[in-house]
């Protein structure tokens, strides 16, 4: 594999240009001690990188390459590196930097070390660079943010498992998804996708939950034991004080009657949001709200290291598959991917594919 | 001890004359199997008292006599009790009746129990009897919420205990309060003292939460291992990510910046909140006000008859003293009670006391 000196990718250039994905090459930061670099082979496209790269986040530092469920061939690793090794097919997801250090980073926290650095957008520490995603054609990333792929996953399934997979199976796993406990996970998208099918193979019985039953097949087939539409009229009255957890997928609140949805929770139950809508105006709670099954709401972001590796032993061992569709990378296939998860036609994932045609073997 | 046809007791007349506290007499519903009759000592003052009686939560029963930390000795027990017996002293919370048969009343959560029914303001299940509550003279009550006081414990000492204690006790619980844990108290009143003090029972590292330093040296002498003032700057700014859980015990949620709160959690974290704001507009949340730390917020409701045992013990075992202000029930008495609560002057909790001069031995 060649060795580039410079990374080569598709930026959006401006918040009013964002859909222009401009091929640029740029300088990588430094190489360090515990750096890996890899070859970029796919990258899943994730809600995260339309919201950075239109700007409805705020802040992004133009020009820009997003993309973080990244899949790729090692390299090259610095001299103290142990958790890969050079030819090894490996994944990265949304972060790639934490302390090391601090309590979190010590507790299966990484993902909460106040000072982690997300894969794109942010300056890596004592560098003036900014982290450039994997709508491009290499990546470098300190080690311990560098995952080792099971064999048994082909690429282009294994990417949209590293942000929009982790995202989904860290609560599963942190709240108790598994036998005996029923889970709901509301939004039945790319992460919703992962939701279903997890929850499933963790053991949980689970209920597929969205507005209409246009997806209702879908859910089904990906494991789902049962399909709430709210849509219709009493549809929590069935489930009340019944559900362990439910995850919420989707990328909005407008119209949420979120009283509805807490109230299916048992006692103690978690309302997990794991979506976070752009220019969003939040909703409205009232301590009312929470104590007829003394239910909690709160958020979690991505999973560990530790899970990311059980996620994907759990997904090769089960066969587990992503529902992916596959676009070659180029201006036009990331202005079709960003299409489809703006109009939510994706069946339930765009990955970006073919990048050697793009960027050279 | 005598034994009357009717009960007798202090109720608010109506909405506008809540404080009028007229002496009234009423039949108690029929006296079931499961039943247990008390001839009253004492009873606490609980905000929800004042919240119910001055119309703020809506829908009181008027007349109503309220009242829900009783303590009083049991004159006369139905045919199938176990639970207590004639001549034991006994205490009452908040809740008289859950249906011991659903999910939730067979796994230690009976106070989520949908069909439960709280001691006063309620109609009683097969009967049109509206329960009256302890600023009375007798009280009947079903065998299950009827709970043995240790002999340690004085009565007027106890009685606040039974819906201000347990309130705070069975989130402490629950929840994890114990050696290593750092939790929060928000609020110095009748259910945060009990919370710095059971916390610290408990053995967790407790830091009580107020708005100034005035309650600073009685929060201390409660137990606390720190104080913080929320007036003060960067109030939250030494604490960020450090506390496991807080309890919010305060009456009202204006002017609260609930994300400095949130953020002293540690991941996943839970705001605990127990009050009920009276006409509260409640605040608004978004995803990423939680997404830092994982954090959770919610409420519990009261505390299961496991969890109040284990409580009475424990305040027995260690000699915990509530700090309460003993004041003759009357008119007048009770109105002097419901303005110390309004002004939030009373150190800690005020106890209703003298029940043999108001309605005979």
């Amino acid at each position: 594999m060649s060795y580039p000196e410079k990374f080569t990718g598709f930026q959006s250039p401006s918040a009013d240009k964002w859909l222009e994905f401009d091929k640029n090459s740029w300088d990588p930061r430094p190489f360090g001690d515990h750096d890996v670099d890899l070859k970029i082979e796919c990258c899943g496209v994730c809600a995260s990188d339309l919201h950075t790269i239109c700007g409805d986040w705020g802040g992004c530092p133009y020009p820009l390459a997003v993309g973080h469920e990244i899949v790729g061939k090692v390299l090259k690793v610095g001299p103290k590196v142990t958790l890969a090794k050079v030819g090894q097919r490996v994944g990265v997801g949304a972060q790639m930097y934490s302390c090391g250090e601090c309590r979190q980073c010590k507790n299966d926290n990484e993902t909460y070390c106040s000072r982690k650095i997300h894969t794109y957008g942010e300056k890596y520490p004592g560098t003036a660079s900014i982290g450039q995603g994997g709508y491009s054609s290499h990546a470098r990333i300190h080690e311990y943010w560098v995952f080792p792929i099971p064999d048994g996953i082909p690429s282009a399934q294994a990417a949209p498992m590293l942000c929009g997979g982790i995202t989904v199976y860290s609560p599963l796993k942190r709240f108790g998804a598994g036998p005996g406990k029923k889970v709901g996970i509301v939004g039945i998208g790319g992460l919703g996708h992962y939701g279903i099918m997890f929850a499933k193979a963790l053991g949980a019985e689970v209920w597929a939950i969205s507005r209409s039953r246009a997806k209702e097949a879908d859910a089904m087939a990906m494991g789902a034991d049962g399909f709430i539409a709210t849509g219709e009229a009493d549809w929590d009255v069935p489930h009340k004080m019944t559900f362990d957890l439910i995850v919420n997928t989707a990328n909005s609140s407008d119209g949420f009657e979120l009283n509805r949805y807490l109230n299916m929770l048992d006692v103690h139950g978690r309302w997990n949001s794991v979506g976070i809508p752009g220019g969003d105006a939040g909703m409205t709670i009232n301590n009312r709200d929470f104590i007829r099954n003394g239910c909690f709401i709160g958020s979690t972001h991505l999973g560990s290291r530790r899970e990311m590796l059980e996620m994907l032993e759990l997904v090769a061992a089960r066969g587990i598959k992503s529902w992916v569709e596959e676009i070659p990378i180029s201006r036009a296939g990331l202005q079709t991917a960003m299409d489809k998860m703006h109009n939510s036609t994706v069946r339930y994932r765009s990955c970006m594919v073919a990048y050697e045609e793009a960027f050279g073997a």
